[in-house]
């Protein structure tokens, strides 16, 4: 195999500029650092781990932890796997790996974490479905271990984060339906303690608010992320003794069944009950009519998260010291028919 | 932190007993190691890793190998999900950790392997989405790496496989369309260098002989993994020469583009044309008309993939001395009025 004397050699330049190229340090030139990451790929470059373990106690390999065991995974949710892949993509070019851990849901995240700090094999974690009181952002900052979270959490501690705006796109469906007419909104929530869950909470209030619509609970909605969770979110819509007009849905993932739930009671998305997402992803687009929703490079999340890792990693070891970067993640609005004034049907039952 | 000594102080067991448990070894009663399993959950057992790398040279941990950057990893794909999340579980009986390794696209997958062996980070691994010819195969022999794939390979080695019964489930289907009157069956396939395309396709040739039709590699159509890859079969069936009258789809997650396709040409599966798929997703079922296809329990082939990785590292140590297991994964038809006789429309025009 190629070490890192070889590959110097061959490129003619010093072992420390190869090193800092390869490691995603500063101080090499853009242009230099894909010269030698090629070279890398080309020659199957392969890090001496024993030295580098010694040296810095790396692995160059990043743990991103994903919560197994839960419907929305067997659901086909493609959020994570889209943003891991470019990720994954724009890691190696800072000379890192990237290991998914799945942290089942029978399991205490605490004594995984503690498993996975205690093994060392990996440099740095993202924590994901953040809590609002999330007692693994607690843990891992007593441990040392790098970590950034995507997803806030109120818990406290001095790491990096990168949500993306549940609050405001919640605000602002609130804000397109009222312009359309809707004055009974229900709101679709996971069930479980996510702090996305109160962020979107949270906007769907401020935007009652803005429109002078009184708040009520009985319209907040918690169904499982899943295709299941959408057809009885459906019911629970069809069901509601004050016929909302509008569904405001968090997990894009129960859309479909909601669809097919409407369908089944011969209704339709936007004629019969008016649909907007958090997120239009690509199989919304496929129903008919297509869902609106809000939409997101989850390439450029990917790509950001990956640099936000190396970021963490350098200042780690001295040569960054800027404050942990924090990031609400925009998102930009895509029309659709399922976004509608209040249906014939429902709308004129008088319930307000 | 608990270690191992005293966990087996507060079992009252040998320390050898409840290592052979942890470490999912024979010759320890199952419910001692459930017993001792609880135990170190409670606790907050957490091996000593340095300990053990001396000992064993192990991290218990299982790398799973997937693709990234492939348009099936954005379509939602819950297969791998669902079975790497049965597999995560029982891996944690046997002691294991799983950490699921994306090896991008543009990414080499010999320089991959490379690094992931010289890291030492897991003792085993698991490879997906073989080759008919996988040098990975050929790596991971000489490196002596344990590992088994999920799927076969024609590169010879002495290692475990488990495959899903891809030529089987074709020529059943072509058995059940031509049953129904069926004569120009188009064939979909990944348009990847997959083994399993080639099972599926060997397996729609045996069907098509067992009852006298010809071969023909016009019907032969190679589409993305993905539901834009669905709407392009679509256009290549209905604007297809020899008009053929039933498709049969080795990727599901094609299905619901090419449902979405049909309806924008006012036509209906079933009815129109016979949709077949290897694999009867969820998504699937919420199809309208669900589509038809063959079942499998993914939890099942989940706990198979973690004792078949619990049996390699066993007989890795010497515990065990068995041939490596192979097995060919049944699956089960379910039927769907996606399945039906010709259509007037399609079935009568006379190009045979």
């Amino acid at each position: 195999m190629t070490g890192i004397r070889q590959l110097a050699d061959h490129l003619e330049l010093s072992i420390g500029t190869v090193s800092r190229a390869l490691n995603g340090r500063p101080g090499v030139h853009p242009a230099t650092r894909e010269r030698v990451l090629q070279a890398a790929r080309e020659l199957g470059y392969v890090a001496n781990q024993s030295g580098r373990s010694l040296r810095r106690g790396q692995t160059n390999t990043v743990g991103f932890v994903v919560e197994s065991g839960h419907p929305s995974n067997l659901g086909g949710d493609n959020f994570q796997f889209a943003t891991i892949d470019a990720m994954n993509l724009r890691l190696a070019e800072h000379g890192l790996d990237l290991a998914i851990l799945p942290c089942h849901s029978a399991d205490d995240p605490i004594s995984f974490l503690a498993r996975t700090v205690a093994r060392g094999v990996v440099d740095a974690l993202v924590l994901t479905a953040t809590r609002q009181q999330d007692k693994r952002i607690a843990f891992l900052t007593r441990s040392r271990m790098p970590f950034l979270t995507l997803g806030r959490s109120a818990t406290p501690g001095d790491y990096p984060w990168i949500d993306l705006d549940f609050f405001g796109v919640a605000q602002d469906s609130v804000a397109r339906l009222v312009a359309l007419g809707h004055r009974r909104i229900a709101l679709a929530l996971p069930n479980r303690d996510v702090a996305l869950a109160h962020h979107y909470l949270d906007g769907y209030r401020a935007g009652l608010a803005a429109a002078d619509l009184p708040f009520s609970s009985d319209l907040v909605l918690r169904v499982d992320s899943s295709e299941e969770g959408g057809v009885a979110l459906g019911g629970l819509i069809l069901d509601h003794p004050a016929a909302p007009t509008a569904v405001m849905v968090c997990s894009e993932v129960t859309v479909p069944g909601l669809y097919n739930h409407l369908a089944s009671r011969g209704l339709t998305a936007g004629r019969d009950l008016a649909v907007i997402a958090f997120r239009q992803s690509p199989p919304l687009r496929f129903l008919s009519p297509p869902a609106a929703g809000y939409d997101l490079s989850l390439r450029d999340l990917g790509h950001e998260l990956a640099d936000a890792v190396a970021d963490l990693l350098a200042a780690r070891q001295g040569h960054l010291s800027e404050r942990p970067r924090t990031r609400i993640w925009p998102m930009t609005f895509c029309d659709s028919p399922s976004l509608a004034p209040p249906g014939r049907k429902r709308g004129s039952s008088s319930s307000s």
